[in-house]
């Protein structure tokens, strides 16, 4: 099985690293990875420049590419030919904050495996956190435990050709995570606030600012699942299509 | 009703115009969107950096804000405060390139239109073009119509806080143009291919090369109302969850 790691927050990142030790008993390893922090960046397709891609060594010594393009250009360019060989399965991450509900179409994390999924290969998104703060401790090695317990069964069944999945695991010791949970993207809590000041020539500049978003722990929902101590398993498919809203559309009086 | 207007081209795209042109008449309309071309960028939110703005004016006159971020950066400026008012209704375009299929997450034209509906204002992404060209003649007269009749329709019935509309209107004199169809998302079939090439100094550096996606144009999906000469509306929801999926996964032996 050829795998493919990659990650939002840059080539040299821990939780790359973590994962990355966890995916190698697993099968064949390459690593492409941006060489800086996309975190937030979105799904990007880079058009209008091209890419470098250099080699980096990881602090334990493994081979690595740097890309200076988005997380999912990075998995465009291994699944373009890059490697010279075809993937059965990309895994991104680990990120060091929770990616949850709305946060989806944000995150570099979860847009990588998105790009995979486009390109007919497996994707999944492994990130960790607990819903209201940031990492407290670097501690990788659960999460990576838990990433490499997913893969491995995931690697025994099929999901469709649309499916990606969004993995969230709490941030405990490994004794204290009660389980998996397969979950729906829940409702994140954004609690974003303007942020106007002047620089020193007067002029007005504006920081997205505020605090970091919280969310709404249902039953059932991604939020709850980390909420309660639960690893959240969240299959995401790219038809976005509302099709309970087609009746509504259906009788909208539109003319030309 | 407090309209915004925004794209992804950048604010003197004569698209922006058109659309801001067809918008005036109903409602009170503000102007921010990108000071650059911002294609294939995603859903972005910028944290990292401030943002900065600056009056501009467009070929007609009208006062109009760009910002230095991202169209979903433009929209979050404007949701949080910037215009000091509350908004009904965010549109974004009008794209000279289709955006159907998978295109979706890529969009800064349909992100734009997300980011509106994350927070709580419904959002319109406008596009235009043929499945398989880009745009031929710049002629954003027909669109700039259609989309005044969609909008128009649109604020008379409640959608849901979910959803959000990716319009694209065929590149058509008006008289050609057939109606309206309510869509699900397509299939693209993209065709990119990685182009490796030699820098002056002997390094590779590498393209995401190869032809422009085409679709394939199924009845019932945006490329196939795209291709028959109508109009599609593709309801989109930002619960990207795939329920189906469940059954499978529910079925997984996962054990820590």
């Amino acid at each position: 099985m050829n795998i493919l790691v990659t990650n939002d927050d840059g080539v040299l990142a821990p939780g790359l690293l973590a994962l990355a030790q966890a995916m190698r008993p697993l099968g064949n390893l390459s690593i492409l990875a941006p060489d800086r922090n996309w975190s937030g960046s979105g799904h990007v397709k880079t058009l209008d420049r091209p890419l470098r891609v250099k080699e980096v060594h990881l602090e334990d010594g493994t081979l690595a590419y740097a890309s200076d393009g988005a997380p999912s250009d990075c998995v465009a360019l291994a699944m373009l030919g890059f490697f010279d060989h075809k993937f059965d399965l990309v895994v991104s991450g680990i990120n060091p904050m929770p990616n949850l509900g709305h946060d989806v179409t944000y995150s570099g994390t979860v847009t990588a495996a998105m790009e995979a999924v486009i390109w007919g290969v497996p994707g999944i998104a492994v990130s960790l956190g607990s819903v209201e703060n940031g990492l407290a401790v670097e501690d990788y090695q659960p999460a990576s435990q838990v990433a490499a317990v997913v893969v491995s069964e995931s690697v025994q069944h099929k999901l469709g050709s649309d499916i990606l999945l969004n993995v969230n695991i709490p941030l405990l010791p490994m004794e204290q995570i009660k389980g998996f949970r397969t979950t729906r993207q829940g409702l994140r809590v954004y609690r974003d606030r303007l942020d106007r000041r002047m620089d020193p020539r007067g002029k007005p500049y504006y920081w997205i600012g505020g605090d970091a978003p919280t969310g709404i722990p249902e039953d059932g929902s991604d939020i709850g699942a980390l909420t309660d101590g639960y690893v959240s398993i969240n299959p995401l498919q790219l038809d976005l299509t509302a099709y309970p809203v087609f009746q509504v559309l259906n009788n909208w009086k539109l003319a030309l």
